[in-house]
């Protein structure tokens, strides 16, 4: 599974329900966690999600809708006897504060939280399916933007050019890398003969809190679903720009620019208590749109 | 009223739909906040406590499960604009915790945080008709209990006598605060004369995350309400000990001991689900026990 579970879509003000940012995300067999507003460890509960199985955490920045959810999960961990290390990908100064959390509660985890800082854009995880970059976004205080995607997929095999080809099924693995095949005779058989091109490799860019930024969309070009903030409705252009956030329309621009497959949006300003304009605006641009809605996954399209 | 309204009941681990630690203490026209586990502002939202009207927060320790929720409740506050006084009475680490947290957001509050370190036992605010007390109390780390207390009211007068005795109205403050009234003739009236005994004051005393501990009874001695955690039921005494909480007969013998006029039992262990054996075991110690659930409100007897 390639998909992502949205924890909380509501922007820093909880309200109506809506709980502060927080997603997981399926990479086949690993699960993420990108930011982790305060409740994301109820949330995780209502939603059944399988926190033992997070071994990567990412936030995005450090405003608090974004992590304030953190100390109380790695807590939560040490209290279940975890002992799997964890990895932290967050901006530097978050590395004393939970320092100095932990020292007041005089607590020492059980396990080995390793704390990356994010200090430049580019691949963080290096995974044999995947990989995790990460790429900076506009906001009032540095913010992070986090790109999962497949690596390269090897070549499909075309079953029945290999039978009328006489392939060995020992070259296979070859012909998957795009090898040629040498016949005994000498003849060669060319690669494009009996493969198919891979399916795609699958991606999904998290966008973070971001003002309107054309260059983002360069970032993510071509991501099969893209996550970026919508904290207001279009008619409030300005106010989105003042407070660096965006707009329906100005996510789904994104969206449209960067030739995505799929747009899901989200961090809901808390003035909104009915969310329908948010989708109709946004499909005005960008015809694939979801609204995040909490408790609910979308899989990222092929 | 004077009364505690209930926001978390649970220990540590957040399930059970149950929440971390946090109270509202109703003292007449003045609400406090004791303690604010992650989630308090998302319970604030659910049982529509009017939080702005809330001008002092208490913090018995720096445990997670009983600060958590504070970053975000201060932070809201000032995104919804506050510019009224906060004052906070904590253990003395927690203002360098908010302090990077705060500076990491690049966040200023509009309003004022006045910042009061919990260092002795003893007042921490005397208001017209109220104090408001801390003692400490015997956990892992440095762990204090608040006491909240009507001063002494003035004596009733009783309307027969006066009307018997015939003294004039201009003098009834003067009765009210234990005076003889002497006549015109020379004759002495004796205050106990047209005078009722005040109703008791009323107090409640919250006792925050406690080993079992005698001296505890002495200090809250007489308290109409006793909050006293019960983490465990009475089998897992040894437990307890080792964790520096306490089960559901040792609460009940510290109410018994201060005699209380009801007890409150919390911060129940996630390890239970269903909470009747909590209630039955402390009721075999002292009868007028209740469990702190959320959402409920406890009037403290007279």
């Amino acid at each position: 599974m390639f998909a992502v579970t949205i924890l909380g879509n509501n922007s820093a003000l909880p309200m109506h329900d809506r709980h502060p940012t927080s997603q997981v995300m399926y990479c086949h067999d690993q699960l993420f966690l990108v930011d982790c507003g305060e409740g994301t460890q109820i949330q995780m509960n209502r939603y059944k999600i399988r926190r033992n199985r997070i071994r990567h955490i990412f936030i995005s920045h450090l405003h608090g809708d974004h992590y304030f959810g953190l100390p109380g999960l790695l807590t939560s961990y040490g209290l279940n006897g975890r002992t799997e290390d964890l990895w932290l990908y967050a901006p530097a100064p978050l590395q004393s504060i939970l320092e100095l959390q932990f020292s007041a509660a005089d607590i020492i985890l059980p396990y080995i939280l390793h704390f990356v800082p994010l200090q430049e854009e580019g691949i963080l995880l290096d995974e044999k399916r995947i990989t995790v970059s990460c790429f900076q976004v506009s906001h009032r205080i540095p913010c992070w933007g986090f790109l999962f995607k497949e690596k390269e997929k090897p070549l499909k095999l075309n079953a029945q050019k290999l039978q009328e080809y006489a392939i060995p099924s020992s070259f296979y693995q070859r012909l998957k890398a795009g090898e040629d095949y040498t016949a005994k005779d000498g003849s060669i058989v060319k690669n494009e003969w009996v493969t198919h091109p891979p399916d795609p490799p699958l991606s999904y860019a998290y966008c973070a809190d971001t003002v309107y930024d054309e260059t983002i969309a360069e970032k993510i070009k071509g991501a099969g679903l893209v996550y970026h903030e919508a904290t207001y409705l279009a008619d409030h252009e300005e106010k989105a720009r003042s407070r660096a956030h965006s707009t329906t329309r100005q996510a789904a621009s994104i969206a449209l620019k960067a030739q995505a497959g799929r747009l899901l949006i989200g961090h809901f300003s808390s003035r909104y208590e009915i969310l329908d304009g948010f989708l109709t605006e946004a499909k005005e641009i960008f015809e694939n749109t979801d609204l995040a809605l909490e408790g609910a996954t979308y899989l990222v399209p092929g």
